[in-house]
């Protein structure tokens, strides 16, 4: 059983300022937190139930482990449904990608929503991006709900924050830089090359301003044959989708 | 000011059994609710405030409209954030899609999770989807959080609910029915026909067993170049983005 202490610890990582004061975040979850360990990337504190305890003993081996009640989880946990196993996680000190000839780096412009920002990085683990660099106003990685919705894809794959007009100020004049704006070319037929740096903004503020003089090249998904013409837009989860199943047909499945 | 009865009447829709019992639905928010009024598909009534009424008078000439409080819709409204305006529709009842040669309609198969849906609808309006047909243990259009997920798309296209099998068996022989599944062949290679029936499943339960023996030819979403191999799956959601495009590609962009 948790302490009152303990517990309120655990509660507090749910808001931001607490887990960059502390430098830890949680995942839990019987999914997540087994690929943590694994992983041996992050220090971690594991707190389960006895039960959860006694049938996972194998890969408990070298891990500090907590035991807590049902009725715990109830209170330090983020989701509906409490889990069994929770897992505090440093938060390690990454290093700002360096940008490689032929590499494909996706950049994040005010992604503020948790569960876009997390469905984007499990898609970037599936495509195999090389590095995912984020605007510092994106919701951060250690998000509970970000870290929910990449299904332990954020383990492989992590936004490095910075200051996005930098960060591209800093890259290689070859380098490609492509846009996703409705504004721009159509996905499709543009002969955009599939590497270098994509930069995706949230549906709703399209482009941040401070960007725009920076990027020269735009695409856009254009709309179906029958379509009404009346959606405005797509979430930006699924535009990242697209976006990133193009780039890939074009790098591994075509000869564009 | 909503009378209690008034607003227990309401909130009983934010359940399936009251839905189909009143054969009535709520769609929320000052972007959904004017998209409604314009359709004028459904026979809706309209409640709001006063102060919203007073700023779209000329979209609610030929409505029924009762005036609410703020505080009414915090206990009226199944959105976190409470809306303005809210309104009350009937559910039609639609008839079943028949298939004509070159159409190209999505079938699907057990999609539980009400934002999943919603995003596949606004992605089926996007990219021009003749129809969607969805088995009975899909959860219903009419769902809240559906609604919302769809931003007005559930307007244009709804999901027709049936038997898919049945629906299946009284295609004619020449429609080419294909289904999502990580065991078919490589989606950017394939030379798959974009037209027809394409089924999707949710990625946790992969096909119904009772569609495997109807369904011969099967395309997966690879992985690209440089993915870790430890990510199991993709989300139902951005894989609908990710087969609509391809489809929409070969469609409409090129001479495949």
């Amino acid at each position: 059983m948790l302490s009152k202490n303990r517990i309120s610890t655990i509660q507090k990582l749910h808001q931001k300022k607490f887990r960059m004061q502390e430098n830890l975040f949680i995942a839990e979850g019987a999914k997540i937190v087994p690929e943590i360990l694994s992983s041996a990337k992050d220090t971690v504190q594991v707190i389960a139930t006895q039960k959860w305890i006694d049938s996972n003993q194998g890969i408990l081996l070298n891990h500090q482990v907590e035991v807590a009640l049902p009725q715990d989880f109830e209170k330090i946990s983020s989701l509906s449904t409490a889990p069994e196993v929770l897992a505090i996680c440093s938060i390690p000190n990454d290093l700002q990608p360096v940008y490689a000839a032929g590499s494909f780096v996706l950049l994040l412009d005010a992604i503020r929503d948790p569960g876009n920002l997390g469905t984007i990085i499990r898609l970037a683990d599936w495509f195999g991006v090389d590095a995912i660099v984020a605007s510092s106003d994106c919701v951060e990685w250690t998000n509970p709900k970000v870290i929910q919705a990449s299904m332990g894809s954020f383990i492989r794959i992590r936004p490095f924050y910075t200051n996005l007009q930098d960060f591209i100020e800093k890259l290689p004049q070859q380098c490609p830089l492509l846009a996703a704006d409705l504004e721009g070319e159509n996905l499709y037929t543009s002969n955009f090359i599939p590497e270098g740096c994509l930069v995706l903004s949230s549906e709703s503020h399209g482009l941040s301003e401070y960007l725009e003089h920076l990027i020269s090249r735009k695409v856009h998904i254009p709309r179906g044959l029958n379509s009404s013409e009346k959606t405005e837009s797509l979430n930006v989860a699924t535009a990242a989708a697209i976006f990133l199943s193009e780039f890939t047909r074009r790098r591994a499945f075509s000869s564009h």
